[in-house]
């Protein structure tokens, strides 16, 4: 019983702070660490990889559209041979800040609209498992776990990486296996015990509880939280500690991947 | 007796383009690549490192100011930390790029106002090459040859890097090996077989005669070359030429540095 | 019989040029101005009024997407607050370069992406009116001409602007009033003597040529024209020329719309 | 006894949120608006339009370099018709925003970098001057007080724009009436009682006590205060209210200049 624990880091720029990031690293196993086009630059990509260094925590990229001023949130009808050379650029930014420190980037997780857009579309999740594949065919995608995801992850294996299933036990699930939209009430879980409760089941029994009650089969790799308030980071804490005195091992995505 | 003859390639960008990239590159054999702060984008880079590959040309990084409203050639007061780590962040994208195509980057000449910085302030140039260094020990620093550029190539050298020193046959020298203002009358040569020439007399005799008819003692291992016009592109097509039927080898510097 | 021809200008950026801006602003009588989100920067922007100054042509903002690599011409998912404050904000800073060489901006011609997505959504033209009738109601809306521009048109009108009814005569329409998909052979039309023909059908019996033959009315105020190579230039030269030679008044929308 | 109390505002960028408007707004009569260039973007430059108005603050536009990423600190080694124009964009693009909300934009405060080369550098402050009175001559140039700042004004003077001169009862002053540099112990005054007492002084006895103990002779329109934490909101609050109640009417500077 393993479980990897990824939050978002790396997101300031410049005079701009975002996100606790000393704070949530002390409970997380892989940094998804932003490479400069929705989000921080290259002093802020250096800092992120020094407080993963110092805290034994895997780095990852964290590529997205180049949109700082929509955070990478807003869907950017690009072509398919620009998206692939956008995640091939901002790996190979973020590669050189690791390796300058002694570290390599051990997965890549796409950002924001990239991420959902490559859910929906598999011609966009091919182009990004391609610019991974032809940077370091050792990187782990991070994909969507779940029906939804299922085409997403596959493009990914059949490209031959590594694939990581990831869940957000803040989420709602369907019957189906998807995540229930924002726009949903109960779409979004706040409380702390039953977010931690979701991600112990999800690790140790490889089933979430659906919004209508069903048990479904769900058995992600890594699971998603946030360091973006004080409350997300205590909701963090308490996951990595419920997870880790059920007798679960809180452990980055490359070593049981 | 050799010699390599750079041209910075790879600064067009989105719609934009600049530079008769795709002629030049017949007659060059290290290309200096730009890589999306002053100049260029990820197509951009991706297909500037496919050309070069076709070739057989050898590519370097071309890392600038993130400015590219003032094309990278604006004096930026930034610390050296902020140097350093946009050094590291564009090479590292080059290498990616690179590697996707089964290519190394084999070399890093700083672009515009972060070269003739360097060329001016000791901690400027400690800043780039500890930032090289940090990426990648194999990797060639092009700095300015002359008496101007020494501090700079000793500072390559003393953290263990190869470096070449770069000539600019174009351009008029002092007695004293340093290039002669841009504003004073004869500082740049338009003449091509003059140009070419001086490159001749640099690679095959270690000199170049300064702006007083003096000769003085000047052995480059890399020339400069532009690509901007078709009048620029000849002049490179008569550089090479003039080497090549001198039996001057005209070879990327990894060749020979 | 009046009618405007209008060209996009301004789209340089920094050391990139782009457009033949000198030698197409002798033929036009409105220029639709970059505003430095897709293309144009502050010199720029000052340069192009004082161009249109000197030739007396009438000066429009031409906001689009802040998006410079992709120059405008992809979709971003923007919400309508923001394309709002996106079209005031360019709005605003041409007129400042105008008020400063005593010009007014007379019209906004949205670009690329925008301008599609506001053919296609009304909510777009509504965000896109409102935002220039903030500013000045005196300002015109460029909008498209035929069917598919009715709505466009008619939002604009609903809010108080005077509307101009654009055209291209270089593009092939359907029977039912709406320009042939590029993807569809004949939709451009490179023929610099069938081009000009169609202008001045357009201009003076208030007609169009259809692709299968049929004649349907079609009354643009405005014709658009590009200034991007040389070929371009001849085209808008001899579009002028037939015009005038057949009695139509070739003169900026603020002068009859 | 009138002075004038302004902050910079509108400082946050997409996602990241920087200073706390909202608070400082109630005690400020001026506030100096980012253009989106070192900071700000169109839907922040609406939305602190709309505090401003909703607060009755007077709105000044706060143009910086184009370096977001430096956040408008560093300097740029920018050509003075560079500078020109991308003072006039940014008033211009604010312009646009306060028309649309029925309000004028009041004053130009350069902001950081700019500023302080405009304080060096006569030909910088020309250049400023010269954009701000080609837009509006009626816009108020806030330049700093002091023998530093003299010929800074005076060039705004000599142009006929009403010049304001700000203080910054924070720090200290030498005996010759310029800024302590901020490397010097005792160049930023803490105590919320003794900098309100500075502004106090300078406001009612136009003086201010320099860092060696003499009193010199100060008396600037406007005094600089900041709103980046909850310990300087509370620092606005106490300086507005000692003010006050020493019978000074804080009021904008249109009112009074």
């Amino acid at each position: 019983m393993k479980i990897d624990i990824n939050c978002d880091m790396g997101e300031s720029f410049g005079a701009y702070k975002l996100g606790l990031d000393e704070e949530v690293i002390q409970y997380i196993t892989s940094a998804n660490i932003a490479c400069g086009y929705h989000a921080g630059d290259p002093l802020v990509m250096e800092k992120t990889i020094s407080l993963a260094k110092k805290h034994g925590v895997s780095v990852g990229a964290h590529p997205g559209f180049p949109d700082l001023m929509g955070f990478g949130r807003r869907n950017i009808d690009a072509t398919l041979t620009e998206i692939k050379s956008y995640v091939i650029y901002q790996i190979g930014a973020l590669q050189a800040f690791a390796k300058a420190q002694g570290l390599r980037v051990k997965h890549v997780k796409p950002h924001g609209a990239l991420y959902l857009m490559a859910v929906e579309d598999e011609k966009i999740s091919e182009a990004i498992v391609e610019a991974i594949a032809s940077v370091d065919k050792n990187l782990i995608f991070v994909a969507l776990a779940g029906s939804k995801g299922q085409k997403m992850t596959k493009i990914g294996e059949n490209i031959g990486l590594r694939v990581a299933y990831e869940a957000f036990p803040d989420r709602a699930y369907t019957p189906g296996g998807t995540l229930v939209s924002r726009r949903q009430p109960g779409a979004v879980i706040k409380d702390p015990d039953m977010v931690a409760q979701r991600a112990l089941m999800m690790a140790k029994e490889g089933k979430v509880v659906a919004i209508d009650g069903t048990e479904i089969p769900f058995s992600p790799e890594t699971v998603c939280v946030h360091g973006d308030t004080p409350g997300a980071v205590n909701l963090v804490k308490k996951i990595k500690q419920i997870l880790t005195e059920a007798g679960v091992e809180v452990t980055a995505l490359s070593n049981f991947v």
